[in-house]
Formats: C-alpha cells, structure tokens, sequence
C-alpha cells in the first residue's frame, strides 16, 4: 500500500500518518521525491477498512494498493506516467522521444566537441560520455576521469545538450553530481545496492541500466532502492541480456517495453549499441524500440570508430546518426508521438 | 563456391561442371530449384584461378565466393533477396509485408471460419493454424489432424487465404503438402535434419522456425539442409529464443532480422506471439519487427482467447488484431514498405 | 493417478478397469510395458473414494496418486526404482554403475574394432558409437548408416559388450533396432514427438539425452512421451546445456541427478564428453557425476582424437580412459557402490 | 609477461627493473603481496631476447611468458598453485579440502553460537555468515551489520574457527577487516571494480564469488583486479550461473573447477547451497565437486531451516551437516586428499 500525502502536507500531518501506521503494527517507507511525498507500507495485504482508515488523515491525498513488491516504482502507485524533467526542453516519459547520443568515452576535448557538435546537430537532445569506465579488464582503458567529466561539460553546455554519464562508485556521486544533468548506473552496477541507495539522495535524475542478466522483477526491485531512499527520477534502459549466441554482444528485449508499460509508471528507454554491439543492427534497432514504444535512445557516435578507445565496433558515424534520427522521426510519428526537438535546432 | 547454371542450362552442360569439379578433386552438392540450379562446392577456398575456370564451361551463368559454411542460404551466393512466391497476391521478401494470422490450433469448423473471416477482413493474406500439434506433454491436446488440414484448407479456400501449418514427422509430410500452400517446421523440429531433408524435395514454400536454443548459425545450417536437397523457397521465421527471465515465455531476438540480411538472401518474418506469449506485447512486438526490416507477421488470433485449447494467453482477439494490421501499416509506410493487400480487400 | 495391474491380469480385468474409468467420464492410457502393466489416468485429482473404487477392483495390484503431469515416470508411480536390463550382466539402475564408451561416430573397421578392445579391456561394459549423425552442417560427416550399425554390432559381440547407438528418424527405428542393444535419442530429437511416440513401441531399452535446452520437467515430458506408448525401459542422459560461456560446449548440470532422484524412478547417466566437449574436463566431470549419484556413464573414447571425424577434441585417449575407470571405481566404492564389471573381465 | 622478484629484492632493484622496461616503451603493473612482488608487463608479446633481457637484471628471481589477459592470476605466472594461508590450521589449495558452513545470515546470538558449535563440531574449519545481505529487495532484512559481524567474530572465537562473511560496499572493507579473517565479494558484486580495487590492498584473503552469468574469462579478470592491486590470496568460488530453468535457483558449473585449474594457480572452492537452492541437492552436490577437484566448500547451515530469515529452503540441518562431512571424508580420501582436520577436533 502506498500513501500519497498532499502537496501542502505539514510535517505534522505525515508524522500522523507514520503514527496510524505504527498503531496498526506496520513498517512504514517515506520516500520524499521532489514533487510527490509517498509512504510505503512494506509487506501488507490491505483491506478496505485499513484504506479508508489511512485516507480520512489529514494531508492523505490517494491511498494506492499495490500488488508488486516494488510498490513505489509499480505503476499501482500512481495514476499517470512519471515524466522526468531534466531541463525546459528535456523531459523523458512524455509524448516526445528523447535521443542521447555520444561516444563511448571521452578520449579527448577534440573528440567529444566534435561529437557533441554532431550530434547536437542531427537532433540528439543528451550528450552521453564515459568519464569513468567499468571493463572488465584491469589493463584496459579506464576512462579520464575528473577531467573527463569537465570536457563533457564544456562540450554539452556549447551546443545546449544536457549530460548523461555514468558514476561506478559511491566514493564519485558527488563528483559526477556536480557535473552531470542525469547519472548513469551501468548493467554491472545494478545489483550494487549500497550505490543505489546513495543514488536516492542525490537531486538529479538517474539512469538505470539494466543488469546484465536482470530479470524484469530484480531491475524494478533495483529502482526501488533509489525510489525509497527519496529520488522519484528513474529513467530505465533496456540494454540487451546475456545470451548463448556470440553474433550479438547482447540480446535486446524490446519485449521488456510494453511489459515495463504494464508494471511501472517510470519512463523506458532503449541502448541499441550496447544491445546489440553490431554497428549494422543499431539503426534497425532504434527503428525498433520506438516501435515498441520506448520513450527514448541512447546511442554510440564517435567521430572515428575504427580509432575508439572502446566499443568502436558498436559506434555510428555521424552521417550514419543523421540517418538514425531522420527514420526515427517517420516512425515516432507513425505511432502518434514525435522525436525531441534538438536545442540547437531551437535555438538557430 | 556457389556455381548459377543459366535458366536454359541442358542436362549435358551439368554434368560436364560436375566432371570438371571431379577433375579438380572437389566434393559437390547440386540443388535444382524451381528457378534456379546451384551448384556447391563443399569446403573449398577457390582462388580466381579456380573461379574463371568454372566461369568459362558451357551453360555458367555465375560464380559465387562464399565466405560462411551455409553456402547456399549464404547472401554471397545470390545477387538479389530471394522472393518467396505463394500465389499471384502473396510474396514473401519484396516490399510488401506479409501478414498471417490464424488461431494456435484447429478446434471446430466453425472456430477456424470465424477466424479465417476475421483475419482476412482484417487484412491477414496467409490463414495460419495447427492440425499436429507439437505438445510437451503426451496427454495434451494433440491436434485434429488430417480432420483439422481439411477445415483449414476450406476456411483458406473460402476467402481466398493462403494456408500455412505445420509438418511434424516424415510421414505427414505429403499429407500436409497436399493441403497446404506453406509447410511449417515448428522450433523443435528445427534440428530433426530427416525431416529438413524430406522437405526439401517438395514443392512448395517451408516456413522454418528458429530452434528453441539455435544459434544464427545454426538455424542457417537448418535452412542449408533443406536448400541443399533442392527446395529454394525457405522463409525464416524468428519466434524467440529460451532465456531466464520466466515474465516471457521466449526473448523475442529482433535483432536477428538485420544479422539475417547480411548474412541470408532469404526471407524473414516475425512470430511475436510465441515470441512473448504475453498478448498486451504482441502488438508493440509487431510493429517493432516491422520497424527492424520484418518481411512479415506470423500472429495468433482466436474468436474466444479464454477458451482456447493451447496459447489462448498469446491470442489476439479479433478486434485487436484489426488495430494491429492498422498500425502494422502505419510503421510499415514509415520504413517505405506497405503491407500487402488481403485478397479479401481485392476481391471487394 | 497410476493404476498398477497385476503380473498374471487378465485382457477382461484389464477391461473392467477401463470402463469403471470411462464410467466415471475419466480419460486413460493403457501402457503395457514387459514387467508392468499401468493404466494412467490423465489430469484428474483423485480423492480417496476413487483410489478405493479402483483398489477394490480384480486384478487390481495398486493404485497410486501421482503429483506430476508425467504420471508413468513420476517416482510417485513406482514402489522402487527402475532396473533396465540390457542382459545378465549390464542392468542399469542396481547398485552397480555402467560404463558406456566408444568413439563419437563409428569411423572403419579397424577404428571400432580398436576401440570396442579398448574400452572393453578397461571395464565398459557397453560400446557406444554413431552410424547415423545429427550433425549441424549438411556437409559434415553424416555417418555410415547401416554399415557402421554392422560394424559396430560386430565389434560389440567380440568383446562380450552391449551396444547403443543412435536413431534418428522414425524410417530408421526398425533397422537400428535390430542391431543395437540401446537406442539412443540425442538432444536435438528429445522434442521430436513422433519418434519418441515410435520408440515407445520399441522391444529395446531406450537412452534418452536431455534436449539442448531443456528443463527437467520437458525431459520428463518426452521420457513420458515413450512410456505412455508402452516402453518402460528408459534411462534418462545428462549431456549438458546451452549457455552463455563458450569456454565450455555446455554447461553439465549435475545437480539434475539428485532433482531426478526425486522426482522419478528412472536411472540417470550422465554424458561428459558432450557435457563439457574439453578432454581435460572429462575425468573430473566424471567422478563429480558418480559422486553425484549417476547410474552411469557414456563417454567418447578414440584411437586417435586428433584425427576423429567428429568431436576429436572432447575423446579420450585409450589411456585416459583407463585411468578414468580406475578412478571411477574408487568414488564408487566412496558412495557406497561399484562399477560394473566389464565382460572381459568376466570372461577371462 | 611476469617478472617475479627474489625475496629480498631491495626498492633500488626494483626501480631498475621499472626503469628498464619504461626504456623499452612497456606500461608496467607493480603488485606487491605478502609472499612475492611480481611486475606485470601489460598487453605485450615478449619475446626471448626481452624476457632474457628482464632475466639479467639485479634481483630477478624468473619471468613468465603468459597467455592470458589476466596475467598475474594465470596459471602461466607462477610454478606452483596457490595455497591461500588463513591461519595455522586453515590454507586454501593445499591437499587438504576446507569446509565453510554457517547460516545465511547472523540472526541472533543464540543462532550464530548454535549453529558454530555444531558446524565445528562437524567438521568445518571456518564459519560463514552475512552481517552485510545483498537483498534483491530493499525491503527485505538486510543483516545486522556491524553488531552481526561482532557475534560472528565471538561465535567463531569460541570454536577456533575462522571467519569468512560479505562485504557489500567500499565504505565498510575496513570494518569488515577487522571482524573476519576472510572478506566476501558476493555474485552481484563481482563486476563492482571499485570495490575489487580497494580490496587489492587490505591484508586478508578475498573469497571471490562468481558472477550471476559471469563467464570464466571475466571471473579471472575480476581475481586480476585484486591481485594487480596487491592482494595475493584469492580464494574462487563457484556458485552457480543463471539458466532457464526455474527448478534450481542457478546451475552449479562444475568443470568450472576442472577448467580453473589449467587456467590459474587460484585454489578454488565451491557453495551448493546458492549453487542449487534446493536443500537435497546439497549433499550430493558437494561430494561431486570434491571429486571434480574442489579446494573446499561453502555450505549454508541453520539451526532451523524453516524459520531463517533468508534461505532456509537451501539451509542444511545439523545433522545433515554432519552426515555431509563425513561423505565428503570418503570422497576426498577416494581422490587422494582429506579434509582438513576441525579445530575443535584437534583440541580435544
């Protein structure tokens, strides 16, 4: 069960509703985002009687029973669709599509304003970039870091992009806090809980990938972590599952959308690069993910992937890009919905 | 290698590349089809030399380097996507989208012309319907058999449908070509290679389903067993794959239809309802395989879902099925296809 | 529910208990195995009046409440487990663990013949070997049909050793019967229906391997399939499967031997050399499965492994194997069990 | 390449090495353990005249040529196994087999003293327990933290056993450290780099787990982590990979062991208790991975399975514990080893 308190609502009033809760023997979660205040009673089977009890409270505004364990993320918890406000123009969860598109790693100032600069152009609204790398490999390149993060900056606030860009340890969420408009959590880092949990007092929204075998429960269970810890700004994204057939690198399930669209009221959207790690599948693949209904894309451009420090095989051209977001614009409209428009298109 | 005899190639010329084969010490594997005579040669590397030599004897029209075991299937061995024609309206592989809808098994006559009424009114072209079930258990419902193939083929017959069921033993297999326009090979027989074996000397299109666990590879290999025996009209059909996570029946691998055009000349279609097993995806499913290049649908609709004998939770009803063809081509004219027109729709 | 009859039942008994079935609108299944006649009575919850009203009839032995939709296989619908006999001295399912070995596929003369003195000298008790091959490539090495089953028959007598071999289409059944001791379904058949269902009509006992991708309760399914057609000697083969590492060819899972104790009467063995498809792994994996319960092994053994036409890389050298019995012996002897002793050694 | 330093190699010849292979252009890796300081020289194929080059310099005990990416870890790097020494009694990878068995989770100081009597009194050399759960829910019980880890280190202390427990985040490894004598990295930590680093250089042995679908390759790399950051003593542990088939919570790979031995000098141990999740796989599960070659066991053991408050369906008894120890004495004995002695056994 999930109480949702007014807009005005008093600390008194939700200490109240804390108190009614206690008197019946129930655990409580209060979970206060930026514009909803939502309390959760954890394990309980509702009744009529326990509802109505909770709703005749002062500052109580909708009573919701929740059939999932992630009661905060289920769509059960709440009557629209949350729409995620990055800034005026960028809002992921509502009739436009979003497109972030950037390289896998900032590698260089000359190669992340070049991209930025393109991709900006072809209508992608984030910037994406690696600051800090997850590979599997300790000998691998592990990203630039601090100073990545600052190039990002520069590149995205030069042409109007907002940033998305992936923290990999507790000890960095202030850091790329204060650089970034949305923190990305990697697949390898979805079941990393203590980095969750201090994900939900951060004040940016986050980015949640999927795990790399996640089922759709864990990946919900895992947006719980930061829901209840008071972040309602959850963006999830599908990024393929491990499979037996290496011709991809991953196999995406696009089926996860309209299954999410049943389950949770957070926004979808979809990585084809990593999805599928086939330059030739990304394009089709974005096609496709609009199709199911994706509220957007995060892609891999570089300005020379047979040169990329990381997932070259993966990255788009940036004419290739241009063509991306030229089709994906005839099949958003195709299922009455539209892509984002570019800032740099606003603004010239 | 992949020799192309010309269309007037005579029975002499055959033999004397057969015999200039011998003479070089090469294996070969002829495959004479409806349109054309191929002719392999096994496990070689040929070098230009070895090429223009076979290029020069009397009645070549091509020689092909083939760079993957499945030479026949292998897109290198034919300059143009292979176009599966199974009558005067209905092609699989050109830039019409194929439809075919029907219901998981034949139960009655009047069930089977209901949904073959529906279907077509929709826009469906093929009528799609099992008369031998493959069942994991012994003790469920097994099919109508050759009762079901003679329902099937009047429901088809009497709107001017197309039929296409599934074959599961060698025995059945000119009992089922007799009444029908398209042979299926279901998922679990993608590996029974006497099966693929015997229906490649049959005239008529096969609809090979992808194996349960089959690689890419793998299900090309099924397809070169069947277009090595002689029968070059194979439609692909992805349908899912096994995998972890139990919210799907099946992870509906779309990525496949691009890998599939780099790797394959022949067509390929999408069973999304298998491929989820949960209705509210299937059509989302839908429109994302038209969206990711699908030639067509293979899509399970039944007059009552509820009461059905096997997948009523995959089963579209009729209404739903309506919508889907409408929004099917509302993607499909968005990626520069249409789907093709119901004979129902011509004939009115 | 499993109605067991008694040894000396009359055709009008067995009659009786069938139509008091049919009186109570309850579908059944008559399978009449050598050692057992079982009457199924399919998805239907008994209570305690109906298993009397059956208990009380003539020639009536038990009445058994099974919890599995694979009634005649369920543990639930045996007393104790299945002993088959292969002859006086090879039975599996006792106390005394069999040995299978022998080459992937039955390759010359000569080759089986080498091998079957091997692996007999070194305590197998049944030569293993393919005539006819699934194999993914139409081009790969399909085996020498009927005169590897003459050959292999030869060099089993020779050595007192039973043999299995596998079938692989319902044309083949009769002919393969008529050499093997054993008929072996391979994974890629364990969902081809129709063989199963022609198998259950074999005199033979049946070796029947877990499909590629199948979980437990679809390998009962398939076993029940066999024994629901009247053949109740089948021993179940672990051999592994698909998953996403190719470090290994499958992934062996041992723990189906102690699930399936529980859950059937029917011995297990299980397969290393496809369970792992690596040499080095195949003594270990081994001694893992007899410590794990195994009634059995069946391993690929060859003269010359890098010179096989299939599968050279997973054979074991003659030595090796000589070794692995040795070993195999001790972990028996350690779980309170022995293996079987080869004929050789009895002849000697 | 490995360059491995004498024991009293002295800073001024270390430099020199460095200083050597900087002149030649190669990225150098400096790990520094407790027994051996070894310098890695990253992504470089050496040949004989830089290896003897390396071989001539002050203080140079051996170079390895090695084939993997996960140099330090690699069988290749070092010319006998690993024996990881937790204290007097207690070493990892030697010929002796060492049984770690507790509870899930420290739930109570009665529970944890119970169940490390009867664990010791068993048999086992080491008590296991979670003060820090990984929770796939934030709303399931997530250990007593830092209170569970004092009963643990007391519940332990009174046994003379040792104490192996979980650590979930970079903020508590030092006070983890300090309680237990072995720290955990957990399956859905074992891609959470930031963690493995900092683990490189506290001063006890790491128990690392295997990820949820981890492939060898990535597991080894994950070991690398640590070792190219100082710690040595890495203990594997294989627990189970995620399948299809939801009769066992994961697939326990056991030629995962076979596979590990060629590959690195690492002992490795296996948990059938996360690796099946079915209590009566257990036993039988560890007695096959003693006979495929394990260096130890992790085994969950409670005091009342029925009532725990995380895994009981796949917790042990006491009594069944004892019977475990006892047959895995008689299978280590079968394949030439023992299990190691219990402390308390020696005591008295």
């Amino acid at each position: 069960m999930v109480v949702e308190m007014k807009t005005n609502v008093t600390p008194g009033q939700v200490a109240e509703v804390l108190d009614h809760a206690r008197q019946l023997g129930l655990s409580t979660v209060l979970s206060t985002g930026s514009e909803r205040t939502l309390l959760g009673i954890v394990n309980t089977t509702a009744d009529d009687r326990m509802t109505a009890s909770f709703q005749s409270l002062g500052g109580v505004a909708s009573v919701f029973l929740v059939r999932h364990p992630y009661q905060f993320v289920s769509s059960d918890s709440s009557v629209t669709s949350t729409r995620v406000r990055v800034n005026d123009r960028t809002i992921f969860g509502g009739n436009e599509i979003v497109i972030c598109a950037g390289p896998c790693s900032v590698e260089s100032e000359e190669q992340i304003r070049a991209t930025a600069a393109a991709v900006a152009g072809a209508g992608a609204s984030v910037l994406r970039g690696g600051a800090f790398k997850p590979r599997t490999s300790p000998y691998s390149f592990q990203g630039l870091g601090a100073d990545g993060l600052n190039l990002l900056r520069s590149a995205a606030d030069e042409h109007g992009l907002a940033l998305v860009t992936e923290v990999l340890s507790v000890k960095d969420v202030d850091l790329v806090a204060t650089y970034a408009d949305i923190l990305q959590v990697g697949a390898r880092n979805m079941h990393n809980f203590s980095l969750l949990s201090e994900l939900g007092v951060v004040k940016k929204p986050i980015l949640l990938k999927r795990g790399i075998s996640a089922t759709i429960d864990e990946w919900l269970m895992a947006a719980e972590y930061i829901m209840a810890a008071g972040n309602h700004d959850i963006i999830l994204c599908e990024r393929g599952i491990r499979s037996f057939d290496a011709k991809t690198r991953n196999v995406l399930d696009l089926a996860a959308i309209p299954l999410l669209r049943n389950l949770t009221h957070l926004p979808v959207i979809v990585d084809p690069s990593h999805g599928t790690g086939v330059r030739s599948a990304v394009t089709p693949m974005s096609l496709a993910a609009i199709a199911a209904g994706a509220d957007g894309l995060i892609v891999e451009v570089h300005p020379e992937p047979k040169n990329a420090l990381s997932d070259g095989e993966q990255s788009l051209y940036f004419d290739q890009f241009v063509q991306l977001v030229s089709k994906c614009s005839s099949v958003a409209e195709a299922v009455g919905r539209k892509v984002s428009e570019a800032p740099h298109y606003v603004l010239q």
